[in-house]
């Protein structure tokens, strides 16, 4: 948020910055969904709907996991939200009394353990990292389980890694969680942003007991109608439903319109945007690498590349202000995705490939001069080594 | 909501319904709003946006602030929300810790005590009464202080009630608040719905320290957009910025410029709204108090009456089901808004006068035999008067 805000603020003085920061797909939405859209605001269908969310669109919803899994879903276990964010808070209000522990891999999305907490629960990060593709170690899942584990977290295609979980991960993490009596929450909000001929396990695949988030930001590339869904388990709907009843009340109700829509949609359209995404990433690796930035692995899934720049300053929240202040680049700092994230920078290849190409160009100018000053820091007593004034302490609330 | 679900069930079984039981303008949303949306649809404007809420809704909400009250309102203490549900939870989150305590008059707004326990608080109701127009009483609120309290909730006008607070009691609050150190919460979602050339004072014409909750459901008729705001203390805004960020991202892009519309547009809509609600009022009121229920007063304000309903029924669910049931008239139980509220049912009057009509003849044929029954329940032993099977239990998660 602060690298954000402070991009923003170097704009309105008349800077070009290379946003590479934003986790936003640059694709237009699909035009179903926005005639849809239009026709419902046309109909005067702007009441409350159904706290559950319109029948139809949980019907469309149930039909397209049944499509890209080859599973059978119940509509009775489909709630709507306004986007995975209050389906979070949902289930993880629903699951957690104060002191559950949730187990997840890291580095994470930054918002998972806000959501813990936000639910009095501790969130419990185990290391994944770049050399092993951050698999996640369901050995290390079952060690870090204690009495108080409530549920275990597992995204995939995941922000910021772009890891995809193989079929044997999710298949023992599914089992440990039955054999525990964990919730298995799987966010599954990337899913269909794979490339390499790589495909996603569902946790909807495993069986029905695990909470499964996804929704129409990144795959359909609606983040701003703020749409999504939950597939639960059956005994949770009820009190999920309550929540929502009393949280939300439901979802807007010509966005609901915009959903079937775009669940209806040929799939064409994704087939074209992973193309895209897939030359951005290649040219977006390549060029981190020559510049010195560790990428061991192609990252899978999503569009994000989770890059090792140590060499540049040990520091990822200073080191991305330094980017943005010095080259106008805006990347987001490794610490904000967990300590697992420290040392590491988040580049995200939503954007164009002249966006990509002119924060390559700009980074090689910088780069070299940030190497010579960690170096340089690294010889220099440890009190000079803090963040200069101005910066560590920016917008902080 | 078990009411209206099995309304909604009777429905499907070829049954017409009086709906009085929804909280829902029956108006159409305003031509300007509907337009603006689709014309942010057709210009592309699906993205996420600053987390605060469009600078230029923001600077629309403060101006609307401003005309309405004839006060000042920084455009740096608003915050945009997807509606008052939203910003409640925010609040509530960020001034509770566990254990605090919360005091608000009853009968109340169902979700306020229920946003207050999903804060880990604890609500303290104080009984307001037909009597004193469901006026709150200062001198009770100050009793009711403990070193626990950390913020009083008003709401005016009032759903239930449609009790609309002088500007006496509302400089009270203001007062014990700051004299105490508490935060006031005032909801101002009906204002505007006024009758008989009341006004309501706004707790933003008495300070700048009051965590005032508005948005367009009501006075807007545009409930399914899901769009409200909050206006805080300066102090506030920051970490309820911080807040909004990590559990909703932002709120619909498009939507945010049809509330832009709606407040630049003109305000006769509402003047003719209003004096559609007043007949029906005049009429709902009259109607009921002939079939026997309880009106001392006319409620000024929101579009609701809550009447004394005990000679048909002391257990207002089992009477509310009853209703339903056997004249297919659908109300809300006063126990829905907490223990003052018991003995009670709500009539809601955002609907047609064809409607009201209709409920009132139902009414008519099904009271006298309820009233009798009532009766000959009090003659029995007192293990039979529990409610019939299927009605208690019905739905419950």
């Amino acid at each position: 948020m602060e690298v954000m805000e402070r991009a923003v603020e170097l704009e309105r003085e008349g800077h070009q910055i290379a946003h590479l920061e934003i986790g936003e797909p640059d694709f237009a939405a699909p035009p179903a969904a926005l005639e849809a859209c239009q026709r419902a605001l046309a109909a005067g269908d702007t009441r409350y709907t159904d706290s559950r969310g319109l029948l139809a669109l949980r019907e469309a919803i149930a039909a397209d996991a049944a499509e890209r899994f080859d599973v059978r879903v119940d509509v009775g276990r489909v709630l709507v939200t306004s986007g995975t964010s209050p389906a979070m808070l949902l289930v993880f209000s629903l699951l957690l009394d104060p002191g559950d522990e949730v187990i997840l891999g890291g580095p994470h999305y930054p918002c998972y353990p806000n959501f813990i907490r936000f639910a009095e629960g501790v969130p419990i990060a185990i290391p994944t990292r770049a050399e092993d593709h951050y698999r996640l170690d369901p050995v290390a899942v079952r060690r870090a389980i204690t009495s108080r584990t409530r549920a275990i977290v597992v995204s995939s295609p995941a922000n910021p890694t772009g890891a995809v979980q193989s079929e044997k991960t999710m298949r023992a993490l599914t089992e440990l969680a039955q054999q525990h009596g964990l919730a298995l929450i799987s966010d599954e909000i990337y899913d269909g942003l794979v490339y390499d001929g790589v495909a996603a396990t569902s946790a909807l695949q495993l069986g029905d007991d695990a909470f499964v988030l996804d929704g129409f930001s990144k795959r359909f590339a609606m983040t701003g109608f703020r749409l999504g869904w939950l597939i639960a388990p059956e005994w949770a709907l009820r009190p999920l439903q309550t929540l929502q009843q009393n949280l939300f009340i439901s979802v807007n109700a010509f966005v609901q319109r915009a959903g079937i829509a775009a669940l209806r949609d040929d799939s064409s359209r994704l087939n074209e945007m992973r193309e895209v995404y897939r030359q951005r990433r290649q040219r977006l690796v390549d060029g981190l690498r020559e510049l010195g930035f560790e990428v061991p692995h192609l990252p899978q899934g999503a569009f994000y590349v989770l890059a090792g720049a140590r060499r540049f300053g040990a520091n990822s929240r200073r080191l991305a202000f330094e980017l943005l202040e010095r080259a106008h680049v805006g990347v987001t700092p490794g610490s904000d995705f967990g300590e697992y994230g420290e040392g590491m920078l988040r580049f995200c290849y939503a954007v164009s490939h002249e966006t990509i190409e002119l924060a390559l160009e700009r980074l090689a100018q910088l780069l070299p001069k940030l190497e010579r000053e960690a170096a340089a820091r690294e010889m220099e007593p440890r009190g000079d080594r803090d963040p200069p004034d101005g910066l560590d302490g920016k917008g902080t609330a």
